[in-house]
C-alpha cells in the first residue's frame, strides 16, 4: 500500500574525501522516496521553487513516484552546503537557505487523503502535527526529527510524539531527547512519550529497534529489542540521506507487506541498512536513482549472511 | 581441548557511575580465563606478589583454573585505578603500578607445553612473541594489544602479529595500527600484517570479524566480514575487562570445539559478545565468578533474539 511522505525537496552541495557536487538533488523526502518506492508506491508533499525544473522532476517520476503534493512557488528551493572532509559520521553545515522552504505549508492533495502509511520526515513538528491531524484513517505513521526541534521546539514535539507508531532518530537525538546517557534507559523515556517503536540509527553500526509494551497496528508486541548490522564499507562517498534512506527502505518494506509481524518488522530494519548502504555509494541520491531489485535481494543476502549465525 | 593464557593478573580500584570498588582482582589473564572457563579447561601463566592469597586463588580454582603458571614473588601485584565517571566507554587511569609485574618473564611449565591453544593478552610484544616461539605445535594462537604497544614497539608489535591466527583489538586500536580510518581498509591492512582473523570490538555496538584470504585452522576460509551484535543494557556497571571476557567466550568456546568451522566462528563471536555482556554487570570479576551454564546459554538465545530475522 502507498506510503505519503512529508519533508524537503532541496539542492545541496556537497564535499567529502571522495569528491565535491556543487548542486544534486536532496531533502529527506527525495531520499525517503527513491528509497521506498523499491517497495511501494509513494507519494510526496513538499514545496519547490522555480530552479525545480523537468529534470528534477524525473527523478520522482522515473520511479513512478506521485509528484502531485509537490507544491512549485516562486523563488528557490531549499539549498543546503555541508561537509564531510574533517568528519564522515557528522556533516558540517557551511550554510542553508531555506527559501521557499521557510514558508511552507503542506497541503494534502485529495488523492491522498486515504493514504494508509505516513512518514513525516525532519520538518518544524508544528506542520508534522497539522499533517498528522489531517489524516485521521492512516494505519501507520512514523517520523522523524533533529536536534533542533528537540532543544528548541519540545512541546511542540510532544504532540507529535503522541501520534506517531515509530520514531527513527539517531544516538545523539535519542539521549538528548531522552535527556539520559543509557541508550536503553533514554529508549524507556521516548517510548513513554508517545511511539510504539523507536528505531535508533548508530550509522556505521546499523540501527536498533526498541519497542514498548503497547501493542503495534497488526497486533505487534515484544519487549526484545532488535538489531540490525550496517555493512561494513570500504569507501562511503557520501553519508548524506543515509538516514532517510534507512527510513525509506524501512517504511517502504512494512508498507508492502500484508500485515506488520515482529519478523516483517525485522526484516523492515534489515531493507532499512540495506537502503542506507547503497545510499552513502555515491553523491547524492545518484546510487537510490537506479537499483535493481535483483540488487536489493542480494544485498539483504549479504546482510543475512553478516549478521546470523546459520 | 585446554587454552594458555599469558597476561596481567592485577588488582583495580576502579570507580563508575554505579560505586565503587577500592580493591578488586582484575588483569587481562583474570577476566579471560574466567570467561574462558565455562567452555573449556584454561591454564594462566602470570605474575603476583604477596598481597595475592588463598583468596584470590580460589578465584581461579573454583573455576578449576590451572594456576601453576602463576608465579608468586616478593613485592605487590600489579595495580590499576581507574575511573569511568565522566565516560562509560573509555577508562581514565588514575594509577598505574606495575610492581611485580615491571620484571615479568613468562615461564612455561612443562606440563602447559604441549596446550593446543594460546591467548597473548595485552603485554609487552618482546613477551608475546617470546612465548609464541617456545609452543611451536600450537594449533591456534590468538592476541591483543594495546595502543601504548601500537604507537611505540611497532617493530616488536609486527612479530607478533606474524604468528596470529586471529587478533582482538578495539576500533581506535586497529585505525592506530594500520594508520587508516576507515574500518574495512584498517582490517585489510591488518590482514596483511600476518592474522588470518581480526576480531574488531566496537563496545556497546557489538563486534565485527575480518578474514584474510589464507586459510584458517581447520579449513576456514571466508571474505565475508561477520557481524555479532552487543546486548543493550539499561545499566553498565563496571565496563574494565569486557575486552577481555569477550575474547575468552570466544577463545573458549573455540577450544571447546572438536573443529573451527565458519559456524563455529561465528558462534564464537556471539560467546564473546555474551560474556562481555556479563562482565559488565558487576564489578571486576564478580558476575564472571559464578555464572551458571544455563544463564549462559539463556543469554545466547537472546543474543539469537535480538539479531536474527527468523
Amino acid at each position: 500500500m502507498a506510503i505519503l511522505v512529508v519533508g524537503s525537496v532541496a539542492f545541496d552541495a556537497i564535499e567529502t574525501p571522495s569528491g565535491r557536487r556543487e548542486r544534486c538533488l536532496g531533502g529527506a523526502a527525495t531520499h525517503f522516496s527513491l528509497a521506498a518506492s523499491y517497495f511501494t508506491p509513494v507519494r510526496v508533499i513538499g514545496v519547490v521553487g522555480e530552479d525545480f525544473g523537468p529534470e528534477e522532476e524525473q527523478v520522482f517520476t522515473r520511479r513512478r513516484i506521485d509528484t502531485r503534493g509537490i507544491e512549485h512557488v516562486s523563488g528557490k528551493s531549499f539549498f543546503w552546503s555541508g561537509s564531510y572532509m574533517h568528519n564522515l559520521n557528522e556533516a558540517q553545515t557551511l550554510r542553508t537557505d531555506l527559501n521557499v522552504f521557510q514558508s511552507f505549508s503542506p497541503k494534502i492533495p485529495a488523492e491522498y487523503r486515504e493514504t494508509e502509511f505516513l512518514f513525516l520526515a525532519n520538518i518544524d513538528p508544528v506542520l508534522q502535527a497539522d499533517v498528522r491531524s489531517k489524516m485521521p484513517k492512516v494505519k501507520m505513521v512514523c517520523g522523524d526529527t533533529m536536534n533542533y526541534w528537540i532543544k528548541d521546539h519540545a512541546e511542540n514535539l510532544a504532540r507529535v510524539l503522541t501520534g506517531l507508531d515509530a520514531l527513527l532518530i539517531n544516538d545523539t537525538e535519542a539521549k538528548m531527547l531522552a535527556k539520559e546517557n543509557n541508550l536503553v534507559l533514554a529508549a524507556r523515556k521516548i517510548l513513554d512519550m508517545g511511539p510504539s517503536a523507536l528505531v535508533v540509527k548508530h550509522g556505521e553500526y546499523g540501527a536498533t529497534a526498541f519497542f514498548g509494551e503497547r501493542t503495534f497496528p497488526g497486533e505487534y508486541a515484544t519487549v526484545c529489542p532488535f538489531r540490525a548490522p550496517a555493512l561494513p564499507l570500504a569507501e562511503v562517498v557520501d553519508p548524506t540521506g543515509a538516514g532517510d534512506s534507512f527510513a525509506g527502505g524501512f517504511f517502504g518494506y512494512i508498507a508492502s507487506q500484508p500485515e506488520l509481524t515482529p519478523t516483517v518488522f525485522r526484516h523492515a530494519m534489515f531493507y532499512g541498512s540495506v537502503m542506507g548502504s547503497f545510499a552513502v555509494e555515491r553523491f547524492g541520491t545518484e546510487r537510490l536513482q537506479q537499483l535493481d531489485p535483483k540488487e536489493i535481494e542480494e544485498r539483504f543476502a549479504l546482510f543475512r549472511q553478516l549478521s546470523h549465525l546459520e
